[in-house]
């Protein structure tokens, strides 16, 4: 029976069957000391003489374990067998043992078949299965019911701009950008409380270290709101719980990136301001007036958080009506939409919505659409919606924040932009 | 503050704000009885003469909970104050508080941002929901790490039939069949357990009760297997925690569809046949000579399953290898690869994998592919990839054969087929 890696120290002096892979081989003295990997650590296998196999190389090894404080981990097994399960070709196009640090971000995506066998880089995607649990885990918690809508979609839903077009038989349908409308459509079902994980697509042609044209957006819908402020309470829920999770399941990994989560004390003191006061906050610690909140603004903003708040978030509500979609809920020129900045990078956008549909019905027009043009979308007001709101999270852009990564791509498997379409 | 309808039991002679929809106004000698409906139930609202607001418009109500055995639960609410959220207009397209097996498909389909709001609908997506928690829940508690994988491929990489194409920038791109090359890749970059939630999309022209064009695959695949009965105990696995939860958490959806799940009894001994035994069965059972498994032989099959081992459900094994894609692990002119039957459908294919990068190149031309056209998909296996194999489980297949749905469209949201691309 296989023993894992992170097992092994209760079987101190037994013979044992681990397997794993070859993640290095150094000869000293005629002596082979070989690091084995499995899913759950690295140790130390003591060969007498030369191996046959290479590294990468897939083995299955009998041996007894042996205590050794100069051996990672404190432990090595001193073989009795070995099998080969797969032999490695040595020519390994990207080193795996070493820092990822070390190579471009284009070698690391370039050869991502092997790049993923770097630990450093598997650690990022233990974190966000941990996300993805704990966003689930806490909405059900919060009577929520998980969702799955199509993400093809028959007409150019939020303005026509910036969708991938799909060859659908004899017509053509799009990639949704959001599942907006799906979940407006299901609260206004009578489930009231919904979130969907999936996939959304972005054709915007840009190439910055924020973006990514394939994401997965992690969306919330609520019915019976009556302010963004809600909202925001909600998602500081959902953020406590995961926090909690990543920090109890994944304290290696965030220690190989020196990170940390913010904890619940900090999260609950995450400060709320207004778009105009976002503004005078950047103009004034900036030391330039602004009309706009750019990238650069937004670090401002979290960097007087930091320094006001102890906390490295914030969320900025009170959006002006121009910057929100058509069916953002208007007050006067403002709406009731917010974002939330999280180390300096927006990872939310939300709001409430328009329910009624008379609103709906005159903020149409404003924004150049049609009834006709959004397909059965004004049902769902027509026949009774209630007052409800909702936000999406980036997960590709929470996993970057949280590790403290240079570019959301390194926090998405196999990233999609521009240029890169395989592997 | 809001009361929901099932905790209204608590609040006898209590003054309670109740919100919900409209489900149904009935009018008798002087007095409306108005049965209002949220996410967790419906309770009758009793007012002095008529009332105001239409069918589905969205109330808040303040009164006071009263005891009446005649009214639906054996509560009523007397009302004191109410606030119409949102006044719905008459003319609803359908029926939203009959049976929905009054309607067509048809009509379900084409109304489904209202179909959506009869309770009997909303069922079947809760037990959907429970059966997403119940697959990731047990996955994770069996060491498996959940994955996101692109949905946007450079390459037709099953054989390129049946692929929709994607206009991406100056290029174009595929919709993935299945996430099959980006788990193994993760399953061999030393992760060794992984899952995935995800759309898969399958350009077939037919339109049966059996296919849809988007749907929801859930992704296993697991390393260091040796044959493909430890993916088939790990699926029992699986749907022992799916049926228990649905059981535990849907009890009112399944009474609705007077449908049950199975027991951890019955999923244990569901039997497991070879292709050519599952022929003779077919053969004996439906009294004509089979040389294929067709749907109808997938009925008679799971009916020969009731009557010996009484469990309707059947694992057919060891199909050739014409009939499984290249990466099937071959076994002389078998594969070790297995497909469950569920109530008369398949809802499962999966199986051991190719790991050795010899016999996968030796398998390639055998299927008319070259290592080229599938990308990067090669490099997998030629620097170290461990036994490994995995399966899939469609998610509207299973929420259509627990709950006695006769088209596996009804589990989908919103369906895509040939002609549905709204709304």
């Amino acid at each position: 029976m296989r023993v894992l890696v992170k097992e092994l120290g209760s079987y101190i002096e037994r013979s044992v069957e681990v397997k794993g892979w070859v993640h290095r081989i150094r000869e000293l003295g005629g002596i082979s000391f070989v690091l084995l990997r499995d899913r759950t650590g690295m140790v130390q296998l003591v060969y007498e003489g030369k191996v046959s196999f290479t590294q990468e190389s897939v083995l299955s090894v009998q041996g007894t374990v042996r205590k050794n404080e100069k051996a990672p981990g404190g432990l090595e097994i001193h073989v009795a067998n070995t099998e080969i399960l797969a032999q490695a070709h040595p020519d390994l196009p990207i080193p795996v043992n070493q820092e990822p640090e070390k190579l471009s971000l284009e070698a690391l995506l370039d050869h991502r078949m092997i790049s993923i066998r770097i630990p450093k880089i598997r650690s990022i995607f233990r974190v966000q299965s941990t996300i993805l649990k704990g966003f689930a885990e806490y909405l059900r918690q919060n009577g929520f019911t998980e969702i799955k809508t199509s993400k093809l979609i028959g007409s150019g839903t939020e303005g026509g701009t910036g969708l991938f077009s799909v060859e659908y038989f004899d017509t053509r349908v799009y990639l949704a950008q959001s599942p907006q409308f799906y979940k407006q459509a299901m609260i206004s079902s009578g489930m009231e409380r919904v979130f969907e994980i999936g996939h959304a697509y972005r054709a915007e042609k840009h190439d910055t270290p924020r973006h990514l044209n394939e994401y997965v957006s992690l969306d919330v819908e609520m019915a019976f709101i009556e302010t963004e402020h809600e909202l925001m309470d909600l998602e500081q829920g959902i953020l406590n719980h995961v926090f909690r999770l990543v920090k109890e399941e994944n304290g290696e990994d965030l220690e190989v990136y020196k990170a940390t989560v913010p904890t619940a004390d900090e999260v609950n003191r995450i400060p709320r301001v207004t778009y105009d006061e976002a503004k005078e906050i950047i103009s004034k610690e900036g030391g330039r007036k602004v009309f706009d909140i750019n990238p650069e603004g937004e670090r401002i903003l979290c960097d007087w958080a930091v320094k006001e708040h102890g906390v490295d978030a914030v969320f900025v509500y009170a959006f002006p009506r121009k910057k929100r979609p058509f069916y953002a809920y208007p007050e006067g020129q403002k709406t009731r939409s917010f974002d939330l900045l999280f180390r300096g990078l927006e990872i939310t956008t939300g709001g409430r919505r328009i329910h009624q549909y008379e609103m709906l019905l005159d903020a149409l027009p404003k924004f150049g659409l049609t009834p006709e043009g959004l397909g059965g979308y004004v049902d769902i007001f027509k026949y009774g919606c209630p007052p409800h709101g909702g936000f999406a999270i980036g997960l590709e852009r929470l996993t970057q924040k949280i590790l403290g990564l240079s570019n959301v791509k390194e926090a998405s498997l196999f990233p999609r932009d521009r240029k890169r379409i395989t592997p």
